[in-house]
């Protein structure tokens, strides 16, 4: 889990930060892209009303945004400079009620791999652990076709 | 699967609805709660473009905020009428990009149990299917403090 | 879930039994397998006392054995004649104790793709659920080479 | 994940360790459990033919009984001296083949609750990566009935 990963795009960092842009959904909930290093990513949204589910915590599905957003960039941070990324799936355990004022979601690469890339997270709230996400990326080079895998 | 369940609170149905209003969160995204049957619950949301990921479809952590809130209340259904419901984890498999105008998560309570619940639920982009989720929910009786599971 | 599945390669049945007697961990366990058929296949296995955990039921690692093979063969069914098969995740949820005389697991494909296949199993105990897996597996044509994943 | 543990029964390792004999598929398989400390537990498993699938790999079946046995008896080291553990459900990604000498699980608790006790674990091939699981565990108190969860 300590390797150190050795980006094969040296411009990761900006190709990770301009597809976060476009990721419309980050804006509409005030997420921020917060670190990107090789194989690790941090997205940090504040808590507001609005993302709340019955009982006022935030909703575990939009923790489960940010987790998953933080998993997929940190696979792209090793990928090639003409690929994209897209989820394959994802587990979530709920530990502990994510209320306080920010939630922030920490994601590592834990096996590289040229199509599929494990990545394991954690979401804090207010720096309490309150969810664990282990996740499975796929690379897809731009000429691939969506309906290929 | 096809086991038919018997609610044992009569008013199961207004319980869900009601507790539904309380998820902001899904007013937000612009969700709305369709069926809800014994161990049986349906939620839609139109598409938006503040819903997308950077390639413009639906963003996989929305899809799951639907299909979560979508298990929990097909296990809710089934609980008794002073409990609460939290979700313990869950895994999504993301099967076909959310594109479309519509994305409707369905759930299922595969096996109902006093403390915990497992549902099934899939999500479909305009009718195909999109995602498939595995959810353990847990039941709080009212008393029970959120700190003790 | 419903979709009839054409296979492409007319031998399926062969290849997946052939491929089922060279798991030895089958012939250890003492597990057989029953159906095969464009992307569904059961597996069965007697229960015996070297095959359980410390309460005496059937261990989570063996059911667990038996679905993973399961899910791996319905979705070689589907696949070319000169591929190969292995498993990228599963989840399992264990819905009641493995008891009794026989644990069935049937698998089926809910999604095919070229590359990767997601499937869905229920392992019975004498015909009863007792665990639930959703699994993805990856095709690999026979040139390719295990490290590049 | 640096939290260090108290147990609140100080003979959990002996209890650990003859729940662990009464594990009959273990000693079928040839496992060994090593490392037993409060929230961690160590359990490996010398590679044999008849442990393997299809390619000459350990199964991964097998790799996830060592690594839910692992998890289970990681969570077990902090219950009470009165209670048994389940494994609720797991989730598992292949990362490498398990091939080499000796397969070993390592698993410690994530968070650990009165109730439901989360765990994480990796499993290693000669010490290279090969798997890993996140894993939920319940606590029983001997007088609860299994059918109650």
């Amino acid at each position: 889990m300590k390797t150190r990963f050795e980006p094969q795009d040296a411009n990761f960092e900006s190709r990770v930060r301009e597809s976060f842009t476009r990721q419309r959904v980050m804006r509409m909930i005030g997420a921020r892209l917060t670190i990107v290093e090789p194989g690790i990513v941090e997205i940090e949204v504040p808590t507001r009303d609005d993302l709340t589910q019955q009982d006022g915590f935030v909703h575990a599905g939009i923790v489960t945004t940010i987790l998953d957003s933080a998993c997929g960039y940190a696979a792209f941070t090793l990928m090639p400079a003409d690929s994209s990324v897209l989820s394959v799936e994802f587990k979530v355990n709920l530990l502990a009620p994510a209320i306080g004022d920010l939630i922030t979601a920490r994601a590592e690469v834990k096996r590289y791999g040229r199509t599929l890339t494990v990545c394991s997270a954690d979401a804090f709230a207010d720096g309490r652990i309150c969810a664990t996400m282990l996740a499975t990326m796929i690379c897809r080079i731009s000429e691939a076709k969506l309906d290929t895998n």
